[in-house]
């Protein structure tokens, strides 16, 4: 029977959905070999025909972080610095859903750092982030809805600011209500404007 | 012989070293009972006397990591935008020691999540670190620095920028040498100036 393929698949996503769940539930602190393989009803054993290290286990879960939080649903983009603005606001923990696969983000870079490897991924995930935040900074620019200058500067600096944002709401959800980040980032959006109209000013001619 | 107490500390003062190597060597992720024990040339069975239990270890590897970065070297403060600037440079990854210092302090992260009374621990330490950055932006709201408005808006954001950059800086110090950490700070305060004159504007009287 001609299955192979469909049964590999099946069993993909088996596997994907034992290890998001140990995710969900435990974070990459407690991503472990038996913990997916509980999950799975498998035994170690089984499971390192699919994982043979730790390691291998860990890449895979940070490629399936990856790929979740890129297909997870978008705001409408808008133009300018209403892009920005949408795309910003898409990385906020700003329901439950998204608090969770923040948290389990932030828990990733510990396994990340302590591997050469894992590391540079995660510097280039960001740095793709980087250079897509970089397009809708220059279209705004060019609408002369933020201020002039190297757009390098600003999308690493709003990049910057919803990371630390993250970081702090994941802490503190009670300081940090969703409200409240969506105020901060408006906050910082308003200070790219260029003076001395502020953001959706007409070009200046001077 | 009445020297118990000295003996005391001196043991504390062991541990603690052992543990800030350990951090140093393997960052949170590395931390463990076993590692500490071979640090200090000592079993297992001794270390529980002092940490029953790995969340011990954890909780009091935290402290100390947080006593350390209190007690590092400051820049002189300045006053009013100049002291925000120095109080944000003070926290960025300008040297591979802080660097070193800083990844520590992230992979802590993934330590803290997995644990509710860490995490409020840690939460409370941001806390108050955005307490101190507030009384520095209300100084210089007062000199007419930076633009007036609630001043939490501007901690807040001020502290979430610089740790989200820290947080960029370690996972890509090739794209973040000093210049261009410094370089992003500056243009993040150029934000900040109340609109006409910018930072360093005698205070508008309208």
């Amino acid at each position: 029977m001609p299955r192979p393929r469909g049964d590999h698949e099946a069993r993909r996503r088996d596997l994907s959905e034992a290890v998001w769940r140990v995710l969900a539930e435990h974070g990459f602190g407690g991503l472990t070999m038996r913990a997916v393989a509980a999950e799975l009803n498998a035994t170690t054993g089984l499971l390192t025909h699919y994982f043979p290290t730790k390691r291998d286990l860990l890449a895979y879960a940070l490629e399936l972080l990856d790929t979740r939080t890129q297909a997870r649903p978008r705001r409408e983009p808008g133009e300018g610095i209403a892009a920005i603005r949408a795309a910003l606001l898409d990385i906020l923990p700003l329901t439950p859903k998204d608090a969770a696969a923040n948290k389990t983000w932030i828990s990733s870079w510990d396994a990340a750092l302590g591997d050469e490897g894992l590391s540079v991924d995660h510097a280039e995930r960001y740095a793709r982030s980087r250079k897509r935040m970089r397009v809708l900074v220059e279209a705004a620019q060019a609408r002369g809805e933020i201020r002039a200058g190297d757009p390098g500067l600003v999308s690493e600096g709003a990049h910057a600011f919803v990371l630390g944002l993250v970081v702090q709401a994941v802490f503190d959800p009670a300081a940090f209500p969703p409200e409240r980040q969506v105020e901060l980032l408006d906050d910082y959006l308003a200070g790219l404007g260029g003076a001395p109209g502020g953001p959706g000013a007409p070009p200046s001619v001077t």
